[in-house]
């Protein structure tokens, strides 16, 4: 290259600012839902059609993109797939959890943790404890009960799975008779489901840890399964499990924001 | 901007190459498992750390590429997701398979189509014939037997779906006495997966159309699902239904290539 000192550093930007152009240009495409013609997607991402012409030139060169034979539509190809799929793999919901668990610690002073469902049941994962811990006696590696605690019935409520039914058919009949009397007679287990699915979130009070209340809502992935529950938990008394509490409504919406990091679609 | 007449081509083509780097790094990711150091990921698409660190910095700032707090890794991030859905939702086996019927019919110059599976049945939504076709009364919009057709038998061995089957078992009902004589006595439908799956595609001579022999092969999406069928077809002693013929191995490959072009992941 020959540009001389005082332009190099605006080359360099423009460079960086043409690969951002150029995945302007891809996104456009997506957000479009994968298929746009010159002029549509010109306008969506704010740009000349020539301009965007030649972006999409690069795009179908690299296999991001391909066009239509008969309606000149551009469209995304193989090698977005391929991307996609390559993302999916590896997107965590422990690490796409994470700022979740320490924003929830830092601004409610709440213990809260990250469970997935593991072969034993719910199954934390990883989990943070303010300054001033309550203390329970669960930690990373824990299994819970998937009846009676907040994390299991999120799990219940939400992931329609076998193993899930049967995990809670189990607890229930391993419980005492004054622990079953606090479900529904007729469907302890349809209509604890349909509770947790009405409120978006699983709460309990003093059901699982003695003096402990906890709110459980689920992270689903791109494919609209639920792969970990994110769960907030206090000492009865000092802790508001209500569903339409402050600290249910921040555990939705943590577990909401967790769940678009790993590709859920807004609905 | 203020480039003079003679710089300004190598200019705009300097562009177009940047957006084609930042294009590659991303690929480059992906193919590495959507996760990796800023010094593998540099060796992999063979530029400098310090070229590819300014185009990551593009990527992440376009949100296709997030970096991990700890391990300082680049992974793929939730805009990644989001194209990768937008590429599957669009992808589309009848223009992924259309050059592949084109290219069949010119060079082996056979009947050839596309089946995918239909309400009723295997049904065909494309089909391309040479320039002296073989007579058949089967044309876009036919629904084709389950247990008789190449199509439906390549349905029958790679898509392991209920309806699939129920089709098979209405058909094998329905059938007089010296046809089904033609399938294996004791598992009829059974077998006949078996063959099909072992031989990689489904051949036929005489057992649907009078006087016409076919062979079908499937296409696959990129979650390894079957989408489609495309069958090649001719009269019964000018084409060549053999598992390991000219036919058979021209019909496996294209539905292999449009698979690919449908997000297939190469085994």
């Amino acid at each position: 290259m020959d540009f001389n000192d005082d332009t190099a550093p605006r080359a360099r930007r423009q460079r960086v600012q043409s690969a951002e152009t150029g995945m302007a240009v891809l996104k456009g495409l997506a957000r479009l839902g994968g298929r746009a013609s010159l002029t549509s997607l010109a306008a969506h991402v704010g740009e000349s059609p020539a301009k965007v012409h030649r972006y999409l030139a690069s795009l179908v060169e690299e296999g991001l993109v391909a066009q239509d034979a008969g309606s000149q539509a551009y469209y995304l190809g193989a090698e977005a797939i391929q991307i996609g799929l390559a993302a999916m793999r590896q997107a965590d919901p422990i690490r796409a959890a994470e700022p979740a668990l320490v924003r929830l610690r830092e601004s409610l002073e709440v213990t809260c943790f990250l469970a997935v469902m593991g072969n034993k049941g719910p199954t934390i994962v990883r989990m943070e404890e303010p300054g001033l811990p309550v203390t329970v006696n669960v930690r990373a590696g824990s299994v819970l009960s998937m009846l009676w605690s907040a994390s299991g019935r999120a799990f219940l409520g939400f992931l329609d799975e076998s193993r899930v039914r049967a995990f809670a058919e189990e607890d229930l009949a391993a419980a005492p008779p004054e622990q079953r009397a606090q479900l529904d007679a007729a469907d302890p287990i349809g209509q604890l489901r349909r509770e947790v699915q009405a409120a978006g979130c699983a709460t309990v009070r003093d059901t699982y840890l003695r003096g402990i209340s906890a709110v459980a809502a689920p992270l689903y992935d791109h494919a609209g399964r639920v792969c970990a529950v994110l769960t907030a938990l206090g000492a009865t008394g000092g802790f508001d499990p209500a569903a339409d509490g402050v600290i249910a409504t921040a555990v939705r919406n943590e577990a909401r924001a967790a769940s678009e990091q790993l590709g859920q679609t807004r609905a």
